[in-house]
Protein backbone atom coordinates (compact mmCIF):
# COMPACT_ATOMS: atom_id res chain seq x y z
CA UNK A 1 0.00 0.00 0.00
CA UNK A 2 1.17 3.73 -0.91
CA UNK A 3 1.31 5.28 2.36
CA UNK A 4 1.96 8.80 3.64
CA UNK A 5 2.67 9.39 7.64
CA UNK A 6 3.21 12.88 8.50
CA UNK A 7 5.24 13.69 11.48
CA UNK A 8 8.67 13.34 12.52
CA UNK A 9 7.86 12.83 16.43
CA UNK A 10 8.05 9.77 18.51
CA UNK A 11 5.14 8.42 17.13
CA UNK A 12 5.38 8.90 13.24
CA UNK A 13 9.14 7.07 13.20
CA UNK A 14 7.08 4.41 14.96
CA UNK A 15 4.59 3.66 12.31
CA UNK A 16 7.37 5.12 9.26
CA UNK A 17 9.38 1.76 10.60
CA UNK A 18 7.04 -1.14 11.59
CA UNK A 19 5.05 -0.37 8.58
CA UNK A 20 8.03 -0.18 5.84
CA UNK A 21 9.43 -2.91 7.33
CA UNK A 22 6.17 -4.85 6.38
CA UNK A 23 7.04 -3.67 2.58
CA UNK A 24 4.42 -0.76 2.92
CA UNK A 25 5.63 1.88 0.12
CA UNK A 26 5.84 4.33 2.89
CA UNK A 27 6.70 7.77 2.35
CA UNK A 28 7.78 9.89 5.66
CA UNK A 29 6.45 13.82 6.02
CA UNK A 30 9.04 16.07 8.65
CA UNK A 31 8.65 19.80 9.03
CA UNK A 32 12.58 20.56 9.31
CA UNK A 33 14.72 19.88 6.33
CA UNK A 34 17.50 19.01 8.78
CA UNK A 35 15.64 16.38 10.02
CA UNK A 36 15.01 15.03 6.33
CA UNK A 37 18.44 14.89 5.80
CA UNK A 38 19.76 13.57 8.83
CA UNK A 39 17.11 10.30 7.48
CA UNK A 40 17.97 10.35 4.05
CA UNK A 41 21.92 10.10 5.29
CA UNK A 42 21.68 7.90 8.34
CA UNK A 43 18.28 5.95 7.72
CA UNK A 44 15.76 5.17 10.73
CA UNK A 45 16.56 3.27 13.89
CA UNK A 46 14.70 2.00 16.87
CA UNK A 47 17.11 2.30 19.47
CA UNK A 48 17.62 -1.51 20.96
CA UNK A 49 18.39 -4.10 18.78
CA UNK A 50 17.69 -3.09 14.58
CA UNK A 51 19.49 -2.39 11.91
CA UNK A 52 18.42 1.06 10.25
CA UNK A 53 15.85 0.73 7.68
CA UNK A 54 16.22 3.56 4.75
CA UNK A 55 12.78 4.96 3.92
CA UNK A 56 11.61 7.85 1.06
CA UNK A 57 11.41 11.37 3.30
CA UNK A 58 9.87 14.18 2.49
CA UNK A 59 9.05 18.16 4.00
CA UNK A 60 5.43 18.52 4.76
CA UNK A 61 4.47 20.75 1.63
CA UNK A 62 5.36 18.21 -0.71
CA UNK A 63 3.00 16.38 0.13
CA UNK A 64 2.13 13.81 -2.39
CA UNK A 65 -1.32 11.91 -2.93
CA UNK A 66 -1.48 8.14 -0.90
CA UNK A 67 -4.03 5.39 -0.21
CA UNK A 68 -3.86 6.54 3.02
CA UNK A 69 -2.05 9.21 4.84
CA UNK A 70 -1.79 8.91 8.54
CA UNK A 71 -1.49 11.87 10.31
CA UNK A 72 1.48 11.33 13.56
CA UNK A 73 1.56 15.06 14.38
CA UNK A 74 0.62 16.76 18.11
CA UNK A 75 -2.65 18.34 18.61
CA UNK A 76 -1.57 21.99 18.23
CA UNK A 77 0.14 20.79 14.83
CA UNK A 78 -2.86 19.81 12.89
CA UNK A 79 -4.34 23.43 12.11
CA UNK A 80 -1.42 23.76 9.79
CA UNK A 81 -1.47 20.70 7.89
CA UNK A 82 -5.28 20.69 7.63
CA UNK A 83 -5.04 22.58 4.24
CA UNK A 84 -3.16 20.98 2.46
CA UNK A 85 -4.92 17.41 3.36
CA UNK A 86 -8.12 19.17 2.06
CA UNK A 87 -6.49 19.55 -1.74
CA UNK A 88 -5.96 15.24 -1.61
CA UNK A 89 -8.07 13.25 -3.90
CA UNK A 90 -11.17 11.94 -2.11
CA UNK A 91 -10.23 8.65 -1.81
CA UNK A 92 -7.06 9.03 0.05
CA UNK A 93 -7.63 7.19 3.31
CA UNK A 94 -7.07 9.34 6.68
CA UNK A 95 -5.80 8.14 9.80
CA UNK A 96 -5.73 10.44 12.71
CA UNK A 97 -3.22 9.28 15.56
CA UNK A 98 -3.77 12.32 18.08
CA UNK A 99 -4.22 12.10 21.97
CA UNK A 100 -7.03 14.45 23.32
CA UNK A 101 -9.88 15.33 21.34
CA UNK A 102 -9.06 18.47 19.48
CA UNK A 103 -8.57 16.93 15.76
CA UNK A 104 -12.45 15.31 16.10
CA UNK A 105 -13.61 18.92 15.14
CA UNK A 106 -11.75 18.62 11.61
CA UNK A 107 -13.52 15.44 10.60
CA UNK A 108 -16.40 17.58 9.24
CA UNK A 109 -14.15 19.58 7.25
CA UNK A 110 -13.08 16.44 5.55
CA UNK A 111 -14.64 14.49 2.52
CA UNK A 112 -12.57 11.47 2.59
CA UNK A 113 -12.80 8.11 4.44
CA UNK A 114 -11.51 9.17 7.72
CA UNK A 115 -10.22 6.57 10.78
CA UNK A 116 -8.91 7.37 14.61
CA UNK A 117 -6.61 5.29 16.21
CA UNK A 118 -4.84 5.77 19.54
CA UNK A 119 -1.54 4.30 20.18
CA UNK A 120 -0.68 2.02 23.97
CA UNK A 121 2.35 1.40 23.16
CA UNK A 122 5.08 3.37 25.16
CA UNK A 123 7.55 5.37 22.41
CA UNK A 124 10.00 7.34 23.36
CA UNK A 125 11.79 9.86 20.18
CA UNK A 126 15.61 9.95 21.44
CA UNK A 127 16.86 11.79 17.82
CA UNK A 128 16.03 12.69 14.76
CA UNK A 129 16.06 9.39 13.36
CA UNK A 130 15.85 7.15 16.46
CA UNK A 131 13.13 6.11 19.06
CA UNK A 132 12.95 3.56 21.40
CA UNK A 133 10.08 0.88 22.20
CA UNK A 134 9.65 1.57 26.05
CA UNK A 135 6.60 -0.61 26.40
CA UNK A 136 4.49 -3.12 24.72
CA UNK A 137 0.74 -2.42 23.84
CA UNK A 138 -0.56 -2.02 20.77
CA UNK A 139 -2.57 0.07 17.78
CA UNK A 140 -6.65 0.47 18.13
CA UNK A 141 -8.67 1.80 15.26
CA UNK A 142 -12.34 2.57 15.25
CA UNK A 143 -13.78 3.98 11.76
CA UNK A 144 -15.27 7.33 11.31
CA UNK A 145 -16.36 7.60 8.23
CA UNK A 146 -14.86 4.82 6.31
CA UNK A 147 -17.01 1.63 6.41
CA UNK A 148 -16.03 -1.01 8.84
CA UNK A 149 -15.15 -3.14 6.35
CA UNK A 150 -13.15 -1.33 4.57
CA UNK A 151 -11.19 -0.69 7.09
CA UNK A 152 -10.76 -4.61 8.05
CA UNK A 153 -9.62 -4.99 4.77
CA UNK A 154 -6.97 -2.27 5.65
CA UNK A 155 -5.88 -4.01 8.69
CA UNK A 156 -5.09 -7.05 7.04
CA UNK A 157 -1.71 -5.80 5.74
CA UNK A 158 -1.51 -3.14 8.58
CA UNK A 159 -1.28 -5.80 11.86
CA UNK A 160 1.76 -7.96 12.55
CA UNK A 161 3.54 -9.17 15.99
CA UNK A 162 5.71 -5.81 16.52
CA UNK A 163 3.14 -4.22 15.24
CA UNK A 164 -0.50 -4.93 16.83
CA UNK A 165 -3.42 -3.68 15.49
CA UNK A 166 -6.86 -4.04 16.67
CA UNK A 167 -10.28 -2.53 15.85
CA UNK A 168 -12.56 -0.74 18.00
CA UNK A 169 -16.16 -0.19 17.17
CA UNK A 170 -16.74 3.49 18.94
CA UNK A 171 -14.67 5.87 18.21
CA UNK A 172 -15.41 8.74 20.61
CA UNK A 173 -15.76 5.90 23.46
CA UNK A 174 -12.41 5.40 22.10
CA UNK A 175 -10.58 8.56 21.98
CA UNK A 176 -12.51 9.41 25.21
CA UNK A 177 -11.23 6.69 27.44
CA UNK A 178 -8.04 7.34 26.33
CA UNK A 179 -8.21 10.77 27.26
CA UNK A 180 -9.27 10.61 30.40
CA UNK A 181 -6.18 8.36 30.86
CA UNK A 182 -3.77 11.01 29.74
CA UNK A 183 -5.73 14.04 31.86
CA UNK A 184 -4.67 11.83 34.69
CA UNK A 185 -1.29 10.32 34.11
CA UNK A 186 0.22 13.51 31.53
CA UNK A 187 -0.44 16.38 33.64
CA UNK A 188 0.87 14.74 36.96
CA UNK A 189 3.78 13.44 35.95
CA UNK A 190 4.39 16.52 34.11
CA UNK A 191 3.86 19.00 36.96
CA UNK A 192 5.75 16.78 39.52
CA UNK A 193 8.69 15.93 36.90
CA UNK A 194 8.13 12.00 37.87
CA UNK A 195 7.61 9.04 36.06
CA UNK A 196 4.09 7.10 35.23
CA UNK A 197 4.43 5.06 38.41
CA UNK A 198 4.39 7.55 41.09
CA UNK A 199 0.93 7.73 40.34
CA UNK A 200 0.71 4.45 41.97
CA UNK A 201 3.49 4.64 44.73
CA UNK A 202 2.77 8.00 46.21
CA UNK A 203 -0.35 8.22 48.35
CA UNK A 204 -0.67 12.13 47.83
CA UNK A 205 -0.22 11.82 43.46
CA UNK A 206 -2.98 9.05 44.08
CA UNK A 207 -5.15 10.74 45.99
CA UNK A 208 -4.74 13.59 42.95
CA UNK A 209 -4.96 11.60 40.58
CA UNK A 210 -8.61 10.08 41.89
CA UNK A 211 -9.52 13.62 41.88
CA UNK A 212 -8.60 13.83 38.48
CA UNK A 213 -9.91 10.91 36.61
CA UNK A 214 -13.80 11.62 38.55
CA UNK A 215 -13.79 14.82 37.54
CA UNK A 216 -13.18 13.77 33.98
CA UNK A 217 -15.33 10.95 34.25
CA UNK A 218 -18.33 12.72 34.75
CA UNK A 219 -17.82 15.18 31.82
CA UNK A 220 -17.32 12.53 29.37
CA UNK A 221 -20.01 10.35 31.22
CA UNK A 222 -17.12 6.88 31.90
CA UNK A 223 -17.86 4.65 33.98
CA UNK A 224 -15.36 6.24 36.84
CA UNK A 225 -14.11 2.44 38.92
CA UNK A 226 -13.44 1.05 35.54
CA UNK A 227 -11.25 4.21 34.32
CA UNK A 228 -9.82 4.26 37.55
CA UNK A 229 -8.69 1.00 36.98
CA UNK A 230 -7.47 0.90 33.52
CA UNK A 231 -5.31 4.42 34.95
CA UNK A 232 -3.86 2.59 37.65
CA UNK A 233 -3.14 -0.71 35.39
CA UNK A 234 -1.20 1.67 33.01
CA UNK A 235 0.81 3.53 35.28
CA UNK A 236 1.82 0.29 37.19
CA UNK A 237 2.70 -1.16 33.73
CA UNK A 238 4.45 1.69 32.62
CA UNK A 239 5.91 2.64 35.60
CA UNK A 240 9.53 4.30 34.65
CA UNK A 241 8.55 5.47 31.59
CA UNK A 242 8.15 9.02 31.27
CA UNK A 243 5.13 10.45 29.95
CA UNK A 244 5.20 12.66 26.75
CA UNK A 245 4.09 15.74 28.66
CA UNK A 246 6.88 15.91 31.56
CA UNK A 247 9.44 14.76 28.94
CA UNK A 248 7.96 18.57 27.12
CA UNK A 249 8.10 20.57 30.11
CA UNK A 250 11.67 18.96 31.04
CA UNK A 251 12.51 20.09 27.51
CA UNK A 252 10.98 23.62 27.99
CA UNK A 253 8.60 22.45 25.22
CA UNK A 254 4.68 23.43 24.23
CA UNK A 255 2.60 20.46 25.78
CA UNK A 256 -0.27 19.10 24.84
CA UNK A 257 -2.24 20.36 27.79
CA UNK A 258 -4.94 22.13 26.07
CA UNK A 259 -5.97 19.28 23.68
CA UNK A 260 -6.39 17.13 26.79
CA UNK A 261 -6.99 18.69 29.86
CA UNK A 262 -8.21 21.79 28.33
CA UNK A 263 -10.64 19.85 26.58
CA UNK A 264 -12.24 18.32 30.11
CA UNK A 265 -12.11 22.32 31.12
CA UNK A 266 -14.05 23.34 28.06
CA UNK A 267 -16.89 20.75 28.10
CA UNK A 268 -17.50 20.59 31.57
CA UNK A 269 -21.31 21.97 32.59
CA UNK A 270 -20.16 21.45 36.28
CA UNK A 271 -17.39 22.65 37.91
CA UNK A 272 -14.39 20.81 37.70
CA UNK A 273 -11.86 22.72 40.43
CA UNK A 274 -9.13 20.22 40.56
CA UNK A 275 -9.18 19.81 36.90
CA UNK A 276 -9.21 23.40 36.10
CA UNK A 277 -6.70 23.78 38.77
CA UNK A 278 -3.96 22.08 37.22
CA UNK A 279 -4.53 22.75 33.91
CA UNK A 280 -3.56 26.30 35.18
CA UNK A 281 -0.47 24.48 36.76
CA UNK A 282 0.87 23.29 33.16
CA UNK A 283 0.07 26.57 31.67
CA UNK A 284 2.28 27.61 34.22
CA UNK A 285 5.09 25.54 33.76
CA UNK A 286 4.91 26.60 30.05
CA UNK A 287 5.54 30.22 31.01
CA UNK A 288 8.01 29.79 33.49
CA UNK A 289 9.92 27.60 30.36
CA UNK A 290 9.30 30.31 27.89
CA UNK A 291 10.87 32.93 30.37
CA UNK A 292 14.07 30.77 30.92
CA UNK A 293 14.32 30.43 26.93
CA UNK A 294 13.58 34.16 26.71
CA UNK A 295 16.75 34.73 29.30
CA UNK B 1 16.81 42.15 79.63
CA UNK B 2 17.45 38.25 80.05
CA UNK B 3 15.95 36.85 76.62
CA UNK B 4 16.19 32.87 75.94
CA UNK B 5 16.25 32.29 72.54
CA UNK B 6 14.85 28.80 71.43
CA UNK B 7 15.79 27.91 67.66
CA UNK B 8 18.92 28.02 65.39
CA UNK B 9 17.10 28.70 61.92
CA UNK B 10 17.54 31.66 59.97
CA UNK B 11 14.73 33.79 62.25
CA UNK B 12 16.14 32.66 65.49
CA UNK B 13 19.93 34.03 64.17
CA UNK B 14 18.24 36.99 62.97
CA UNK B 15 16.70 37.87 66.40
CA UNK B 16 19.85 36.86 68.30
CA UNK B 17 22.30 39.03 66.47
CA UNK B 18 19.95 42.22 66.89
CA UNK B 19 18.80 42.06 70.52
CA UNK B 20 22.71 40.89 71.28
CA UNK B 21 23.99 44.39 69.87
CA UNK B 22 21.21 46.29 71.34
CA UNK B 23 22.89 44.95 74.49
CA UNK B 24 20.22 42.71 75.81
CA UNK B 25 21.59 39.64 77.85
CA UNK B 26 20.70 36.78 75.21
CA UNK B 27 21.03 32.84 75.25
CA UNK B 28 20.36 31.00 72.04
CA UNK B 29 19.73 27.59 72.18
CA UNK B 30 19.62 25.56 69.41
CA UNK B 31 19.30 21.77 68.68
CA UNK B 32 21.96 20.33 67.24
CA UNK B 33 25.23 20.24 69.21
CA UNK B 34 27.59 20.89 66.14
CA UNK B 35 25.61 24.38 65.16
CA UNK B 36 26.34 25.34 68.96
CA UNK B 37 29.74 24.73 68.74
CA UNK B 38 30.24 26.36 65.33
CA UNK B 39 28.28 29.52 67.02
CA UNK B 40 31.22 29.30 69.72
CA UNK B 41 33.78 28.85 67.73
CA UNK B 42 32.87 30.98 64.72
CA UNK B 43 30.43 33.52 66.32
CA UNK B 44 27.16 34.91 64.78
CA UNK B 45 26.94 36.88 61.59
CA UNK B 46 25.12 38.87 59.02
CA UNK B 47 26.22 37.88 55.33
CA UNK B 48 26.72 41.11 53.91
CA UNK B 49 28.20 43.81 56.38
CA UNK B 50 28.67 43.01 59.83
CA UNK B 51 31.73 41.65 61.80
CA UNK B 52 30.40 38.18 63.68
CA UNK B 53 29.04 38.69 67.36
CA UNK B 54 29.43 35.89 69.79
CA UNK B 55 26.96 34.90 72.20
CA UNK B 56 25.82 32.34 74.42
CA UNK B 57 24.61 29.28 72.94
CA UNK B 58 23.30 26.28 74.43
CA UNK B 59 21.16 23.44 73.57
CA UNK B 60 17.37 23.16 74.19
CA UNK B 61 17.68 20.61 77.06
CA UNK B 62 19.75 23.45 78.71
CA UNK B 63 16.59 25.68 79.06
CA UNK B 64 16.96 28.82 81.88
CA UNK B 65 14.74 30.56 83.06
CA UNK B 66 14.70 34.03 81.58
CA UNK B 67 12.77 37.42 81.34
CA UNK B 68 11.40 37.09 78.23
CA UNK B 69 11.85 33.14 75.70
CA UNK B 70 11.61 33.62 71.95
CA UNK B 71 10.60 30.37 70.42
CA UNK B 72 11.58 31.04 66.83
CA UNK B 73 11.29 27.60 65.95
CA UNK B 74 9.03 26.29 63.24
CA UNK B 75 5.53 25.11 63.75
CA UNK B 76 5.96 21.88 63.52
CA UNK B 77 8.42 21.64 66.36
CA UNK B 78 7.18 23.40 69.44
CA UNK B 79 5.22 20.29 70.25
CA UNK B 80 8.60 19.45 71.94
CA UNK B 81 9.48 21.67 73.72
CA UNK B 82 6.35 22.95 75.25
CA UNK B 83 6.90 20.84 78.03
CA UNK B 84 10.24 22.08 79.02
CA UNK B 85 8.85 25.48 78.65
CA UNK B 86 5.77 24.73 81.06
CA UNK B 87 8.56 24.15 83.68
CA UNK B 88 9.94 27.92 83.60
CA UNK B 89 9.05 30.63 86.21
CA UNK B 90 5.41 31.62 85.79
CA UNK B 91 7.08 35.09 85.19
CA UNK B 92 8.73 34.19 82.22
CA UNK B 93 7.06 36.50 79.46
CA UNK B 94 6.94 33.80 75.75
CA UNK B 95 6.69 35.20 72.57
CA UNK B 96 6.07 33.08 69.80
CA UNK B 97 6.99 33.70 65.98
CA UNK B 98 5.54 31.25 63.66
CA UNK B 99 4.18 31.15 61.03
CA UNK B 100 0.49 29.67 60.42
CA UNK B 101 -1.92 29.11 63.54
CA UNK B 102 -0.91 25.54 64.67
CA UNK B 103 0.91 27.23 67.56
CA UNK B 104 -2.38 28.76 68.93
CA UNK B 105 -3.38 25.58 70.38
CA UNK B 106 -0.53 25.91 72.92
CA UNK B 107 -1.60 29.04 74.35
CA UNK B 108 -4.40 27.49 76.90
CA UNK B 109 -1.38 24.92 78.41
CA UNK B 110 1.05 27.86 79.59
CA UNK B 111 0.44 29.85 82.60
CA UNK B 112 2.45 32.50 81.70
CA UNK B 113 2.20 36.33 79.75
CA UNK B 114 2.13 35.31 75.97
CA UNK B 115 2.70 37.56 73.13
CA UNK B 116 2.71 36.40 69.14
CA UNK B 117 4.64 37.87 66.86
CA UNK B 118 5.46 37.20 62.72
CA UNK B 119 8.01 39.22 61.12
CA UNK B 120 8.20 40.61 57.78
CA UNK B 121 11.80 41.35 57.40
CA UNK B 122 13.60 38.64 54.25
CA UNK B 123 15.50 36.56 56.57
CA UNK B 124 17.49 33.62 54.83
CA UNK B 125 19.41 31.42 56.60
CA UNK B 126 23.47 30.64 54.69
CA UNK B 127 24.80 28.52 57.20
CA UNK B 128 24.33 27.32 61.07
CA UNK B 129 26.38 30.49 61.99
CA UNK B 130 25.42 32.81 59.15
CA UNK B 131 22.24 34.46 58.00
CA UNK B 132 21.06 37.13 55.55
CA UNK B 133 18.83 40.14 55.66
CA UNK B 134 17.13 39.99 51.98
CA UNK B 135 14.45 41.98 52.51
CA UNK B 136 13.41 45.22 55.00
CA UNK B 137 10.41 44.91 56.99
CA UNK B 138 8.88 45.18 60.50
CA UNK B 139 8.70 42.99 63.52
CA UNK B 140 4.95 43.01 64.56
CA UNK B 141 4.34 42.04 68.16
CA UNK B 142 0.65 41.71 69.39
CA UNK B 143 -0.14 40.80 72.70
CA UNK B 144 -2.16 37.48 73.57
CA UNK B 145 -2.47 37.11 77.63
CA UNK B 146 0.53 39.95 78.46
CA UNK B 147 -1.67 43.09 79.23
CA UNK B 148 -0.62 45.63 76.14
CA UNK B 149 1.56 47.92 78.76
CA UNK B 150 3.86 45.65 79.93
CA UNK B 151 3.95 45.01 75.52
CA UNK B 152 4.28 48.58 75.27
CA UNK B 153 7.37 48.99 78.13
CA UNK B 154 9.15 45.65 76.65
CA UNK B 155 9.09 46.58 72.96
CA UNK B 156 10.78 50.39 74.25
CA UNK B 157 13.85 48.52 75.09
CA UNK B 158 13.68 46.03 71.80
CA UNK B 159 13.03 48.07 68.86
CA UNK B 160 15.83 50.28 66.96
CA UNK B 161 16.86 50.95 62.88
CA UNK B 162 17.78 47.84 61.90
CA UNK B 163 15.25 45.82 63.98
CA UNK B 164 11.92 47.72 64.13
CA UNK B 165 9.14 46.66 66.05
CA UNK B 166 5.41 47.44 66.07
CA UNK B 167 2.51 46.45 68.22
CA UNK B 168 -1.01 45.00 66.40
CA UNK B 169 -3.76 45.22 68.63
CA UNK B 170 -5.41 41.88 67.48
CA UNK B 171 -3.34 38.50 67.36
CA UNK B 172 -5.79 36.61 65.89
CA UNK B 173 -6.61 39.05 62.83
CA UNK B 174 -2.83 39.76 62.79
CA UNK B 175 -1.69 35.58 62.45
CA UNK B 176 -4.43 35.53 60.08
CA UNK B 177 -3.34 37.92 57.50
CA UNK B 178 0.07 36.52 57.38
CA UNK B 179 -1.18 33.74 57.47
CA UNK B 180 -2.82 33.89 54.18
CA UNK B 181 -0.64 35.70 52.61
CA UNK B 182 1.57 32.55 53.33
CA UNK B 183 -1.14 30.13 52.24
CA UNK B 184 -0.93 31.41 48.85
CA UNK B 185 2.90 32.65 48.34
CA UNK B 186 4.61 29.78 50.31
CA UNK B 187 2.89 26.88 48.40
CA UNK B 188 2.91 28.03 44.75
CA UNK B 189 6.30 29.36 44.83
CA UNK B 190 7.41 25.87 46.37
CA UNK B 191 5.25 23.32 43.99
CA UNK B 192 6.60 25.59 40.71
CA UNK B 193 9.90 26.23 42.18
CA UNK B 194 10.24 29.85 41.41
CA UNK B 195 10.66 33.34 43.52
CA UNK B 196 8.28 35.15 44.96
CA UNK B 197 7.47 37.50 41.69
CA UNK B 198 6.57 34.58 39.91
CA UNK B 199 3.41 34.95 41.25
CA UNK B 200 2.70 38.46 39.87
CA UNK B 201 5.08 38.14 36.44
CA UNK B 202 3.36 34.41 35.61
CA UNK B 203 -0.28 35.10 34.61
CA UNK B 204 -1.73 31.70 35.43
CA UNK B 205 0.21 31.68 38.93
CA UNK B 206 -1.52 35.19 39.21
CA UNK B 207 -4.52 32.87 38.40
CA UNK B 208 -3.86 30.47 40.70
CA UNK B 209 -2.82 32.66 43.42
CA UNK B 210 -6.15 34.51 43.54
CA UNK B 211 -8.28 31.50 44.10
CA UNK B 212 -6.24 30.15 46.87
CA UNK B 213 -6.57 33.66 48.27
CA UNK B 214 -10.18 33.79 47.68
CA UNK B 215 -10.88 30.22 49.44
CA UNK B 216 -8.85 31.09 52.27
CA UNK B 217 -10.61 35.00 53.03
CA UNK B 218 -13.71 33.04 53.35
CA UNK B 219 -12.64 30.59 55.68
CA UNK B 220 -10.47 33.16 57.66
CA UNK B 221 -13.76 35.60 57.21
CA UNK B 222 -11.14 38.51 56.01
CA UNK B 223 -11.91 40.62 53.34
CA UNK B 224 -10.50 39.33 49.83
CA UNK B 225 -10.22 42.63 47.80
CA UNK B 226 -7.60 43.83 50.90
CA UNK B 227 -5.45 40.61 50.88
CA UNK B 228 -5.17 40.00 47.60
CA UNK B 229 -3.81 43.87 47.31
CA UNK B 230 -1.62 42.71 49.87
CA UNK B 231 -0.51 39.41 48.68
CA UNK B 232 0.61 40.82 45.35
CA UNK B 233 2.27 43.81 47.18
CA UNK B 234 4.45 41.44 48.97
CA UNK B 235 5.04 39.18 45.65
CA UNK B 236 5.92 42.51 44.05
CA UNK B 237 8.19 43.62 46.96
CA UNK B 238 10.10 40.03 47.86
CA UNK B 239 10.44 39.46 43.59
CA UNK B 240 14.16 38.20 44.14
CA UNK B 241 13.48 36.05 47.30
CA UNK B 242 13.00 32.68 47.72
CA UNK B 243 9.83 31.64 50.41
CA UNK B 244 10.83 29.67 52.87
CA UNK B 245 8.76 26.75 51.91
CA UNK B 246 10.31 26.77 48.34
CA UNK B 247 13.40 26.58 49.88
CA UNK B 248 12.27 23.62 51.78
CA UNK B 249 11.57 21.43 49.04
CA UNK B 250 14.64 22.24 47.46
CA UNK B 251 16.62 21.01 50.00
CA UNK B 252 14.45 18.20 50.24
CA UNK B 253 12.77 19.38 53.91
CA UNK B 254 9.61 18.72 55.56
CA UNK B 255 7.62 21.64 55.24
CA UNK B 256 5.00 23.94 56.98
CA UNK B 257 2.12 23.13 55.09
CA UNK B 258 0.51 21.25 57.37
CA UNK B 259 0.35 24.33 59.87
CA UNK B 260 -0.49 26.61 56.84
CA UNK B 261 -2.19 25.51 53.92
CA UNK B 262 -3.68 22.49 56.31
CA UNK B 263 -5.01 25.13 58.62
CA UNK B 264 -7.05 26.53 56.03
CA UNK B 265 -8.20 22.64 55.03
CA UNK B 266 -8.62 22.07 58.64
CA UNK B 267 -11.42 24.82 59.39
CA UNK B 268 -12.92 25.28 56.15
CA UNK B 269 -16.52 24.52 56.54
CA UNK B 270 -17.47 24.80 52.62
CA UNK B 271 -15.11 23.27 49.87
CA UNK B 272 -12.28 24.20 49.70
CA UNK B 273 -10.47 22.55 45.85
CA UNK B 274 -7.84 24.73 44.65
CA UNK B 275 -6.20 24.66 48.94
CA UNK B 276 -7.26 21.23 48.86
CA UNK B 277 -5.48 20.41 45.48
CA UNK B 278 -2.06 22.22 46.69
CA UNK B 279 -2.36 20.93 49.92
CA UNK B 280 -1.44 17.68 48.60
CA UNK B 281 0.61 18.71 45.84
CA UNK B 282 3.14 19.74 48.25
CA UNK B 283 2.90 16.58 50.35
CA UNK B 284 3.32 14.88 46.94
CA UNK B 285 6.14 16.84 46.84
CA UNK B 286 7.50 16.36 50.38
CA UNK B 287 6.93 12.53 49.73
CA UNK B 288 9.25 12.17 46.17
CA UNK B 289 11.79 14.12 48.63
CA UNK B 290 11.46 11.04 51.03
CA UNK B 291 11.71 8.74 48.30
CA UNK B 292 15.04 10.73 46.67
CA UNK B 293 16.56 10.80 50.26
CA UNK B 294 16.25 7.00 50.65
CA UNK B 295 17.30 5.70 47.30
Amino acid sequence: MRIGIIGGGAIGLFFSFELTKMGHDVTLYVRRKEQMLKLVKDGLSEKNHRAPIFLRTKLINELESHDILIICTKQHDIQEIISSITHLPYTTNVLFIQNGMGHVEWFDYLQMPIITGVIEYGVLKHSDTCYELTGEGKVKLAPVTITKNSLIEMIKSFHNESFKVEIEENWFRMLAEKLIINTVINPVTALFNVPNGAIVHNEYLLDISQSLCMEACEVLELPYTYMWERVQSIATKTSENISSMAKDVQLNRTTEIRGITGYIVQKANEPVPYTDFIYRCILAKEKESERRNEQ
